[in-house]
């Protein structure tokens, strides 16, 4: 299952997600490190660290000869590198996959791309770390023990899967299968609404007096923490994954309703109901 | 500025609170430490760590010559004991404060019935963990480091008043003077409405599918830690600061209509405006 020493890895974007893939990859003894980067000042920066056997600005030539290929960029420019890829020569059997943090985007565009030149293209999520902090944030066993989410389609071949599951596993993730659109619900649920809940909260808590704050204890620094997350990136995010997030975001204005209802009518059995809910919800997974 | 080896305090309710400051107590020197408890067997376990001088389930008796009286108990339950405190026989120039989360319901009941009797009562309110967790929970330091609000009234002396702020700096605590609604209107933002949020933000992520959060990482964990608090203690405490609350938690509905709106239209300015807000708001504390 993908020995690495015979694999020739190609990674496009070596931030903090690419740049921990091809750190666990020298290590691992991969064959080959091919990367990409925009800029040619990334690419300084990776061979410094001894990180690529062959280093480019030019997408083809990275691709060229490469077994499995990795989108490493923000999804918007996902379907553009896509579109060079296939006019370049990978290694026959050659796999395409991504770390984006949506899928249902990701197939329809890079995604598709590769399936019309007949290049294997099958999505991953890796769930190690969400900011664009780049390469100098990048670190080995960033993935150990995380959960990767892959989302083949009704056409996957299964050989292709096994190579790709593998893959992830030999960087340490847990990996688990669902399709896309299941993918991209989830991480609503999970980490957008979160992202969102968190941003409501600081708006609020913060925005009648910010110097306030200073009293304030563990509760409003934890629930707020990811407000502090990188705007731009955030923005992207979340318009990528809108109409999973649309009926999550209508869910969460509905409950902060409701809990205004309940503080309005002093219920009290209302208002404890629904903090046990909340207490045995979370106490399912912490 | 009350020198610990010659005062005699009083603990009421030896829980997280009342306990940690009964062991800080204890090793700075303090002249003699009276406990009260509701329940016989929390004076046993006060006892077998060495930690009364004398405990009793009578409040008059344990008020009984004490110099500084510290109301430990849940805020419901304030009132009552000052009702017994106010017919004990405490030293003269006794002082009595309370470590209570909301300030106006507090003065408006046992301090309002310890200055109708003449005995001074200043409200305070440490900000060291918010958990009930008992005795079995107390520990030294517990307040080091810790933001202590005191609300004096108009007619607070300023001896007392120095005096209780000279005994929480000894406890390493930083102290702040403001008035009850203002402390009510503070801790309504800064802390019981983060905890909503973090209810609903749980409610929201995790209801339609639990077995989801297995996925999770660490943005769902954090915004939503603190609803696993204890549901009894915080309904008491949400209703408590009620009037406090509501204008907050109708800030929270309103920001999260208007998250809702923006992606529903799909907004990108005012989603990275928002987004940039709330990041820019909470780097003023983090």
């Amino acid at each position: 299952m993908l020995p690495f020493r015979e694999t020739s890895l190609a990674i496009f974007g070596p931030g903090l997600l690419g740049g921990s893939l091809l750190l666990d990859a020298r290590e691992l003894g991969c064959r080959q490190l091919r990367v990409w980067a925009r800029r040619e000042e990334s690419l300084t920066a990776v061979r410094a660290r001894g990180l690529a056997d062959f280093a480019s600005t030019d997408a083809r030539a990275v691709a060229d000869g490469a077994d499995l290929l990795v989108l490493c960029v923000p999804v918007g420019g996902m379907k553009s590198l896509a579109e060079q890829i296939v006019t370049a020569s990978p290694a026959p059997g050659a796999l395409v996959t991504d770390v984006g943090s949506v899928k249902a985007a990701v197939l329809a565009g890079a995604g598709a791309v590769c399936a019309a030149a007949g290049i294997p293209f099958i999505g991953s999520h890796p769930m190690a770390g969400a900011e664009t902090a780049g390469l100098e944030a990048a670190r080995r066993q960033l993935y150990q023990g995380a959960a990767c989410i892959l989302t083949p389609e009704p056409d996957t071949a299964p050989e292709a899967l096994a190579r790709l599951e593998a893959f992830w596993q030999a960087l340490g993730c847990r990996t688990a299968l669902m399709d896309a659109a299941r993918h991209d619900a989830l991480v609503a649920r999970i980490s957008h609404l979160p992202h969102l809940a968190a941003v409501a909260a600081t708006l609020a808590s913060f925005q009648p007096d910010p110097a306030m704050a200073q009293f304030a204890a563990g509760g409003l620094r934890d629930t707020t923490r990811v407000a502090s997350g990188p705007p731009g990136m955030w923005r992207e995010i979340l318009l990528e994954n809108r109409s999973a997030l649309l009926p999550a975001l209508a869910d969460l204005h509905r409950t902060t309703g409701e809990l205004l209802e309940i503080l309005q009518e002093a219920d009290e059995e209302r208002l404890l109901a629904v903090l046990t809910t909340a207490q045995q919800l979370r106490a399912t997974r912490y």
